[in-house]
């Protein structure tokens, strides 16, 4: 990765993973122990609680081997039977992955299709909840990655509380970064991994289930065995798991996680809230669009100028400058860049990233007044 | 884990996870990368190439990210339909898994019972082919970790090579210590994973399919979506993962096969085959009885001296003697020892879990001959 011409100091601002506190990353050199001594039950019940307050809830936190889309497969083969009808909100890759688990599990699926970068309309829930009594859960995605655009799960979850409907809700880029209130607003199952606000490498992804969802789980008829929520929540109580757990990560996440308690949730969302604000200032300041209309804590997007080739973009960056942003997918792949402001990132981690976009555009030829993103930026850390 | 009252270093003879080397350890504490760069897919091609050789196969070996059960459902979820029946070698633990996993998707199990400790007569299997000619697949285990017996995967593969029926064989934890031919004898499936001979920690699995298995696959109709063999295989082609993968696990995994493919299969199978044999030898001159009547290379398992607590044993020799043996599982709770002799083992390891073993006993007040389960071992080792 190192270019022999250069220094250079690799820099990742993906959404997931994201940069690695140095406690997280010397806790995984240490000699492997065996995941069903007494230390690692310790150390599983330990890790387990702290989730809960990243998750703010007071409900058990389930911990998978596997990356988030295990998690997300999770929850529909636990939630659901064979048949029923959903409501999937798809306004963008993951909504997407949504749709596509269900239907690979033979539920039907009723789409909310919302423009990509933008988010739902709560109205919209509204109305089909209203024109679809029948649908066991609303699935929902707290920012959608592939556009940076947040959504509402506060208001979706006043319309799902009321109604036998289950919200379900893939936060498996925004926890840690966007507020989510699992409690407080009634979310009834929240996914998560370890890869994104978590900063923890990826392998271990995250459930947490409200007692509602929990009937659903002793109705639902869905196969599973690997993912099989209930063993998981019993082994969890005893500081185990169903299966070999992958305990080097779980050590990692510890450190992690000592880190995020120690901030504190509402501060941790805080610092990732005022990072996001100083990136869409500085954004604007070179004259750039966000592509997201209701842009997220987790990470900007960025509407390349349509003589950008995109690719080749994130491609010199990474490659000249040592700094890796991710590029659009699907139908995105080329047109939009994206910066993650995510995990262990502070200030000065922001500010690098906005000065190194501003030389990167001006090298692919884009006109704009250098350093003024910076400045504007400032302006916002500043205050 | 350490004691202050002592120097510790704490000893890993499990059956997984097993100790890694240093080089292994320390790919983990590099800075995390992404995994869509040049660099990870470069990585992601080096790591499946070099487990072709492992596998002693040809065939694509899929990297998946879940611990071994992910990759045992993932067999049955892309093999099978519903409604199949199948022959399940159940032996042990891990047999009854494949059972259970089968059971949970509807698949219907014709099991062969074999007595714990025992491994299957290949007659009998030939006996159950030739009753239910309509199984679609015989699910078996190399090493069934929870007895210590190895079983005869080359005889049941003469016997499914010349029917429609596919062998499927969990070669979970005796991969690289245990020999499985998997191209030469005609299996058709086997799945794997990364901590246990592999030496690297827990959180990835692997399978590999030959021809009539990938056409077993397009016919199959169980549900799945992150476990899908189909887009793991394509994604692999060009380096890369259907999902976000471990990749600090992939780059730990890379290390490890780099000193296995140095040492080359057939020679890491007889360091395992040798030391196996030394620890049986030492069993044996401490009047002591193997449990399994065809023991593995991967670990030796020992029934305990009926006056013996097999939990206060295992307890004290990882809070006194800093070596973590595994004890019994399931019904065999409490009565054997199992002493893995697994991965990143050498002769001077095995000196050492045989000596501590020796102590062990006598503290618990077996009547010993001290030193004589070592000087068999030394016998053996000096060969």
């Amino acid at each position: 990765m190192l270019n022999p011409k250069n220094m250079k100091k690799p820099l990742l601002f993906t959404p997931g993973p994201t940069p690695l506190p140095p406690e997280t990353s010397l806790a995984m050199a240490q000699p492997i122990d065996y995941h069903r001594s007494p230390a690692a039950a310790a150390l599983i019940q330990d890790v387990l609680e702290k989730l809960k307050h990243v998750f703010q809830t007071e409900n058990d936190v389930l911990c998978l081997t596997t990356s988030g889309t295990g998690a997300m497969e999770g929850a529909v083969a636990n939630l659901l039977c064979r048949g029923d009808k959903v409501l999937v909100i798809r306004s963008g890759k993951f909504g997407e992955r949504w749709s596509d688990i269900c239907t690979a599990y033979g539920v039907e699926v009723i789409p909310i299709h919302v423009t990509w970068g933008e988010s739902v309309e709560p109205s919209v829930v509204a109305s089909h909840l209203t024109a679809y009594p029948e649908v066991k859960a609303v699935f929902a995605t707290l920012c959608e990655t592939s556009t940076g655009a947040l959504h509402d799960i506060e208001a979706l979850a006043q319309l799902t509380q009321v109604r036998p409907t289950l919200l379900v809700v893939d936060a498996v880029s925004a926890l840690g970064a966007d507020d989510l209130q699992m409690d407080t607003w009634g979310v009834d199952a929240v996914v998560s991994c370890s890869q994104k606000g978590l900063m923890t490498p990826p392998g271990i992804a995250f459930a947490s289930l409200n007692a509602r969802a929990w009937e659903a789980v002793a109705r639902a008829d869905l196969p599973k065995y690997y993912l099989d929520f209930r063993k998981a929540r019993d082994a969890g109580s005893e500081g185990s798991t169903p299966y070999t757990p992958a305990i080097t990560l779980i050590h990692a996440l510890q450190a992690s996680l000592n880190l995020l308690c120690a901030e504190g949730i509402r501060n941790t969302i805080a610092r990732h809230a005022r990072l996001a604000q100083a990136t869409r200032s500085a954004i604007a300041a070179l004259g750039l669009q966000p592509f997201a209309t209701r842009p997220a804590n987790t990470l900007t997007s960025i509407r390349l100028p349509a003589e950008v080739d995109g690719k080749a973009f994130i491609a010199l960056m990474r490659e000249k400058h040592g700094i890796t942003y991710a590029g659009g997918q699907s139908q995105l792949r080329g047109k939009i860049a994206r910066i993650a402001h995510l995990g262990w990132i502070n200030e000065n981690d922001v500010i690098v990233a906005i000065a190194a976009f501003e030389r990167g555009l001006v090298e692919v030829g884009c006109k704009l007044p250098l350093g003024a993103g910076v400045a504007a930026a400032q302006e916002v850390l500043s205050r």
